[in-house]
């Protein structure tokens, strides 16, 4: 087997530092800067000739940004004759913008699959893409982990709940497997926020289809961004009769008015992982964050070592 | 022929629609928005079923934005069934990463190609690339329009000066074509500022090949960057007996201290395009604008007649 060798770009290195000291190697020599004029510049610098590059790379905020320094990476490793180039991708920027709902939209999480072919990867890791069709936007192998069994397993180890007495709830109809999945692992029913708009130009109106009286809630979703849903729909779970309201997340993207709405709503706590760096001005007390960073060194030594790495992890 | 529809991106809307105007048609409707999160968000807001596109966007700052703006709004006419999508970058952002001059460098002008191309456009029409082999990085076709006939009749024209008393100075080797073909229609002679390192650590020393003395000076450059170039070889051509120093350029890149260094500088006046817009601050007295929308509009045009583009403007 060739060497591995395991490179952060600017995305994420709190997370590549975990992953590094999980497999037991030191990160690989890069700098990344900008020229003058906000070019970004690229400099490998260790050899990596013959070796099963790993690329870690969240392309979170500034998306476009993180995306550019991930492709021109590629590009350097590509003429730099690495064996293999492995994305680890924990989060996938323009995930939520994967099908056309209206004419002439563009469906850039499928341009972006293209992207990252063209510059000349060849396999991908992520965690949790908003839809896993997402899977076959590629042409290369992508492994797809899930961040369910580390949202579970929070619960179940660090909170001394009475699961007879918890409900998860999915925050809409397209997030129901998941709900399901994490209501296995805790060994409780589920519930589904059912929105519906009555008439156009009318508020939505929150159903909630399940039996959540006098439960503690917990809402999972795989994206909170804004935190607008979230907000309401722990409003709603408390009106109509729950004890008390958790939500977590896989990512936490937190933009715009999020972190106030994440304050003032009735969520007692919120569990995230961190697929997405937090900056500081994020990590509120509401917010507890856990790690993915042995999750991916898992699946990049199973890689490596041409192990599957979806029978342990895609469940 | 199908019908012409020109759609202008962020990069340079005031260009844009001189554009429009000189080939006598609106521009399409469009908006180009941010999600919460800064995604991108592309809506082309009237049918391009059947057109030949042209879409207007220099790759310049913020040019990972710009990039992607222009990747995402070819994925999405390629999806609504345009019949040519056609690219007119006046200004390519990343030109200047064009060769790995060190071991395991990027080529950065390569990928934005693949990119490009791979998001599914059909022909570019670019204006003085950093270097000319960058049309040899695509494999569709491209049409390279120059920026010196519209910098050397602006002196011509609009300077009253003795052209027997003129020089052209090109401020490395690099640029000896470019300023020998001003220099041809100026009728005027050639001088090349020969920078030399005498030994590493030292200062470089600024020779001069070429008759300066008691003439006036016109700098021509593809880019100014920072102006540090710029404003070094101005002051060594009066040191070295010129009368008086002009600068031109085709791409007002104008980053870092570029302003205060061309206010500081000897150059009477700086003669440039907007082929990058310029910002209100970066408009100072000094620096002249000069508008590309003419022949920008000419050969679009001309492309969309299926004559031939470069017999005209490639000299
Ligand atoms: N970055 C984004 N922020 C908010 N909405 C987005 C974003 N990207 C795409 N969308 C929209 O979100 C919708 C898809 O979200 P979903 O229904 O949750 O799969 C589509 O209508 C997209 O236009
Ligand atoms: N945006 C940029 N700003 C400054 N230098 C750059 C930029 N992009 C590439 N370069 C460097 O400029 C050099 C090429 O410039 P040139 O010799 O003028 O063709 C290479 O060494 C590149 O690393």
């Amino acid at each position: 087997n060739s060497s591995l060798r395991l490179f952060s770009l600017k995305g994420n290195q709190p997370l590549a530092e975990e992953i590094a000291e999980h497999i037991g190697i030191p990160l690989g020599k890069i700098t990344v800067q900008h020229f003058s004029d906000e070019e970004v510049q690229v400099n490998i610098e260790e050899s990596v000739r013959g070796c099963d590059v790993f690329v870690v790379q969240p392309t979170s905020q500034p998306v476009n940004e993180h995306l550019m320094q991930l492709l021109i990476m590629i590009d350097a490793l590509k003429r730099a004759s690495a064996a293999t180039i492995n994305i680890v991708m924990p989060y996938y920027g323009y995930a939520r913008q994967d099908r056309k709902s209206r004419a002439r939209e563009p469906i850039t999480a499928k341009l972006v699959a293209n992207l990252i072919e063209t510059a000349g990867a060849d396999r991908v890791i992520s965690l949790d893409l908003h839809a896993p069709q997402i899977q076959g936007f590629f042409d290369i192998p992508i492994d797809h982990l899930m961040g369910v069994p580390i949202l579970s397993d929070y619960f179940l180890e660090h909170k001394d709940m009475n699961f007879d007495e918890v409900v998860v709830v999915s925050p809409d109809h397209g997030g129901v497997t998941r709900a399901r999945k994490m209501a296995d692992r805790l060994k409780t029913p589920i519930a589904i926020i059912d929105k519906r708009r009555p008439r156009p130009n009318v508020a939505e109106v929150m159903n909630i289809v399940g039996e959540i009286e006098g439960r503690t809630a917990i809402i999972i979703d795989d994206i909170i961004d804004t935190g607008g849903t979230m907000k309401l729909a722990a409003q709603a779970l408390l009106d109509k009769g729950a004890k008390e309201v958790y939500a977590c997340c896989t990512h936490p993207v937190l933009s715009g008015p999020a972190i106030s709405r994440i304050e003032e709503s009735v969520i007692k706590e919120l569990v995230v992982t961190n697929s997405i760096q937090l900056p500081e001005e994020k990590k509120i007390d509401k917010i507890v964050e856990l790690s993915v960073g042995e999750l991916m060194a898992q699946a990049i030594v199973r890689v490596y070592e041409e192990e599957s790495v979806s029978i342990l992890f895609d469940n």
